[in-house]
Parts: structure tokens; C-alpha cells; sequence
């Protein structure tokens, strides 16, 4: 029997997800859950119901696994525990100062109903998490970089859209080369904010509006544009909708350090993503995670987890034994 | 109190395993076992005592982890097993073909002994299986390449000293970089054995040895060269000792896939190493999963375990918290 898995919000993510769980054939989408009128919204998988949120307090016995596709400023710190009551839940919660206060309250939840909560599953926090504390087991003695991008940042994006004048905005983190060289090599440089990253930002101006005025504000902007080199092309809306459509992202983990009696060897291991489609690439390492939520649950665990409590097999389709046999 | 660790075997692995000890404050080195006679073998750590084999028989309330240093092809298969009914194990078993019947007798021993053994650590098999598993999880719909080097192959070096007039050899395999860009690019390509890596190596011939025959003789010798393009330089004993007396090696793990409904989005995850000391590397990760088997068996975990099996925290001499805190 397949896992029985919910998804509550359709944005994005919600569709990431959606797209995820038709390639993982032991898992089907059970329903799609959502805040707006259930009628109003056409999901993609025409064969499932979408419910409103109401749904969700009477069908326990239909839903293994509960998808929570909110936001992490408002959304998943309520959704999150409330759901962990009743649903084994993962979510993508990526505000990371507030991780312990959402995992003590999601752990408290969840140890009450016996069910599991995933929280913090993507890919940053997420699979570069995972990367950082493998790195940092196998090298005690060494330091962690990570870089961003090439790819769109929403939370930038959205900021140059609330300048007067702005139509439309897409703003695209770009690691600088030469500090991943840097890094890469081993000499362990000491980095600025300003070294590692660039910023540049492709803007649809209103008709009329003061494009020099537009610049400024942008690249002067504290805490997202201030500390950086930022680049500011204005473009049509055409061009907007031609070129600059997706979603991709990226970027690396790169720990270095030493190893030998006196530290005399050194070692690079990096981890580094190319992805077309962030918003997919999360939901994908979500269903992942549901499928171990599930398994975990089952043979008795409960309370709250990170991808750093789950044994790398929960996550898989395959059995130990085909694991072992084929990719170890 | 820290935990306390035996080392079965000084070679090469030995003391990386020793070196990397030294690193990690929450573990001791107790004593290095040998096959030897005890009084002949000197190891860097003065203050650490040097006992035969035949006292494992007894250090049971010693020793928490003893970590096991032979080889894959006769000692680990025997002594693994053996030493798993007594301890809780670690090895860096890496015969792929013969990892399940190695697996089902550790964890028969271990199972009884009420120990945990921890078989196959170090990076390939290992940090690179890991790799695979997390990236086929998340991109179901993908393909999975393994690059090695540039790096020294014990084997293949071993291979050429066989040949009549070889006083030594050291041998690099080498990834071709074509094939590597070819498959971060996300084209899929078919590749053959030839197309992925070259092989080089770095001979010194006995006086008045035919060297045109022993070129002939590596170039096309089956399984280890005849598939790949081989060179051979032949240099001096000097030359070997001043360029080639290092071990470095590493490697790269790609898996490329799609995501969306239409399998529209092209993802590329990489993981790759670059390491000045194989042996020094590999003792590290085996040291990191020596904690985890001191702690899963604490807990009341039994049997054979891979490093698929261990939650990714019993790794780490950090807790949960600061983990989370900091990692996440």
C-alpha cells in the first residue's frame, strides 16, 4: 500500500511537491489542502480533491503524511505544531535563528499525538546542512564555506518590488569565482560579505519612472544590497517574461582542513548544487523526508526530527539489502 | 569520560585512524593490537601501549570501540565477525561484490554479542555511497557517475610491481576532464571505461631491464590497464622518493535527474574530494563512525550497521542542540 500524503498550500512549493510524489511510486497525493475557497483552485493531478482547511481536523485515518507548503514567517510556526497533533508533518521552515524555538514546539506536539515532524527540509537549511555536519565530523579541524547561486532569490526580489517605480523584479545571487578558487585551494582566506557574493537585479520600471532614483535605492538598500556589488539592468516586461521565468538556484558547501600528526595534510570536500527549478528541487528532498517521517513513526519513533536525525535508508524506496548490494 | 578505542593493525590506515584520534577530544587512543610481536612495532603516540593480538581476548571492559585496520581480501572478513561477538567494530571493508556476506556475518555476531559493528567506512565505500543514496532519494529519475582520482591506486600499483624488472611502482588514475564536463552539463552521455579516466604511471625499472617490455606488459594487462589509455614514464629511485611518496586521491560523485511534471527541470549534484592522505582521510571518517557505534549501542542498538543506517548526529561530539544551532 502506497504512503498517503496531504499537501496543505499550492503555491510553488506545493506544486514542487506534487510533481515529486508521481516520481516516487510508493507514495500518491491524497489531497491537496488549502485556506482559499477549495472550488476556486485547479491543481495539476485533475484525480485529486483539493479540501478546505477545515478538512485536515477529521482525517487522520486518510493521510499518512501532511506536506506543509507554507510560508516560514507566519505559516509554519502555528501550522507546524498544530498539525503535528494529528498528522506525522515536514515542513521547509528556513528561518534559521528560530529553528530551536519552532523545533521545541514542534517536538512537543508531536511526542504528545506519537507522530513524527520533519522540520527544516529543502536544501539550505537541508541537504547543505547535512553536507556541513558530515564535513565537519570527517574533519574536526578545518573551516566551512558555502555559497549562493547562481540563482534567484525571492526574498530579494520581493524587496526592489516594494521601491516606487518597480514594476517587476528578478534579483540573482552570483558566487564570485575567484573566492571559490580561493577557498577551493586550501589557503582558508578570510572572506567579507562583499568578496563572496554578488548581487544583480533585472527590473521592470513603470513608464516614467526616475531610473537613476531606482538604481540608488536599490544599491544602497541595508542589509540586501548595502554590503555588496550590486548590478542593475531595467528591461521590459518582455524580457522579464522571456528570460527570466524560472526559478533556479544553487550553490556549494565547501569544507577544508587538515588531517596527520602535525596537521600536515590538507583536504577539500565540497558539495555543490545546479537546479533548474529550486522550488522542485525542495519539494523533491521533502517527499524524501515524508517517506522517512512515515517509516520512522511505524516502528515507534515520535517527536521532532532534522534531516541530521534520520538514518540516510528512512529516506529511500529500496530495501538495506538492495541498498548494500547496489549503492554502497 | 571519553571513549576509549583499540586499533587491530598499524599500517598505513592505522595511523591515520591514530593521527585522526588526536583530533576529537571525546576519544582516546587505549591501545594498538598487533599480529606482530608487540615489542618490535613502535607507533608515534609513546604514551599509548602496544599489546599481541591474543590480549583482544580479554580488554572487553577496556576498550568501548576497537577499530579493525587490515585488509578487505583475508583479515577484515575474519576478523570483523570475530571481534564484533567481543566489541563494538569499525572496519573499511571494500570488496563491493562481497559487502552482503560480509554484512550477514557481523551482524550475526554482533547481534549475539549485543554489540554494533560498523562495516565499510571510509570514503568509497563510504562519504561517495552516502552521496549516491542521499542525491538517487531526492532525484529518483536520474543518473548516477563516479569519478576517481587524481589519485595513487594501491592496487594498481601493486599490479605493476608484479612484472618481472619493476622495483617499484606508483600508479595515478586519473578522471578525464571532457567526461566530467560532459556529465555536469546534465547530457547524460554513455560513457565507457576508457572515456572516464586515463591511467599514469611512474615506474622504476631494475638495471638492464627490457623497459620496452615492461610498457608492453602494463599497457595491456587485463582488468587493471588494457580498458583504459595508459602512460608509463620510467624514473629514478630518487625521483620516486622526491615526487610519488605522498597517497593523495580523491574523486567525484555526480547524479544528474529532472523534476516537474514533464520531467522539464535538469538538476546536477555533485560531491567531490580532494585529499592530500587517503589513508589519513579514510582513518577520519572511520573515527567519526567509531563515536556513532559507541552511541547507537548505548542506546541498546544491535548488529551490522553501514553508514546508511546511522543517523547523521552520531557522528558528531556536538549535541542535537548545538547542531541545530549552528549546523542546521
Amino acid at each position: 500500500m502506497s504512503i498517503r500524503v496531504g499537501i496543505l498550500g499550492y503555491g510553488n512549493l506545493g506544486r514542487g511537491v506534487e510533481a515529486s510524489l508521481r516520481q516516487n511510486k510508493d507514495m500518491e497525493l491524497t489531497a491537496v489542502f488549502t485556506r482559499r475557497n477549495p472550488e476556486s483552485l485547479k491543481i495539476a493531478s485533475a484525480d485529486v480533491p483539493v479540501y478546505g482547511i477545515d478538512a485536515l481536523e477529521t482525517m487522520q485515518d486518510q493521510i499518512d503524511v501532511l506536506i506543509l507548503c507554507g510560508g516560514s514567517a507566519t505559516d509554519l510556526p502555528v501550522q507546524t505544531p498544530r498539525y503535528a497533533s494529528m498528522y506525522n508533518v515536514v515542513d521547509s521552515f528556513d528561518t534559521h535563528a528560530k529553528i530551536p524555538q519552532h523545533y521545541a514546539a514542534v517536538d512537543a506536539a508531536a511526542k504528545q499525538s506519537g507522530k513524527i515532524g520533519i522540520i527544516s527540509c529543502g536544501w539550505d537549511p537541508g541537504m547543505f546542512s547535512l553536507n556541513r555536519l558530515y564535513a565537519n565530523c570527517v574533519l574536526p579541524e578545518g573551516q566551512d564555506y558555502t555559497f549562493w547561486g547562481k540563482g534567484v532569490s525571492q526574498g530579494h526580489s520581493d524587496a526592489v518590488r516594494r521601491i516606487e517605480g518597480v514594476k517587476d523584479c528578478r534579483q540573482y545571487t552570483i558566487p564570485v569565482p575567484e573566492a571559490q578558487e580561493a577557498v577551493r585551494s586550501g589557503s582558508n582566506p578570510e572572506l567579507t560579505t562583499r568578496d563572496k557574493h554578488t548581487r544583480e537585479c533585472f527590473v521592470v520600471a513603470e513608464e516614467g519612472a526616475d531610473i537613476e532614483k531606482i538604481r540608488e535605492q536599490i544599491v544602497t538598500m541595508p542589509n540586501y544590497f548595502a554590503d555588496y556589488n550590486t548590478t542593475v539592468h531595467f528591461i521590459t516586461e518582455e524580457e522579464m517574461k522571456r528570460d527570466h521565468s524560472g526559478l533556479p538556484h544553487g550553490g556549494s558547501v565547501i569544507r577544508t582542513g587538515v588531517t596527520g600528526l602535525n596537521g600536515e595534510h590538507k583536504h577539500v570536500i565540497e558539495y555543490s548544487l545546479k537546479l533548474d527549478s529550486n522550488p522542485e528541487f525542495t519539494g523533491s528532498v521533502i517527499v524524501a523526508c515524508a517517506r522517512a517521517a512515515y517509516r520512522m513513526q511505524k516502528e515507534g519513533m515520535s517527536g521532532c526530527k532534522t534531516i541530521f536525525d534520520i538514518a540516510p535508508a528512512y529516506l529511500s524506496a529500496q530495501s538495506g539489502e538492495e541498498l548494500r548490494a547496489h549503492l554502497l
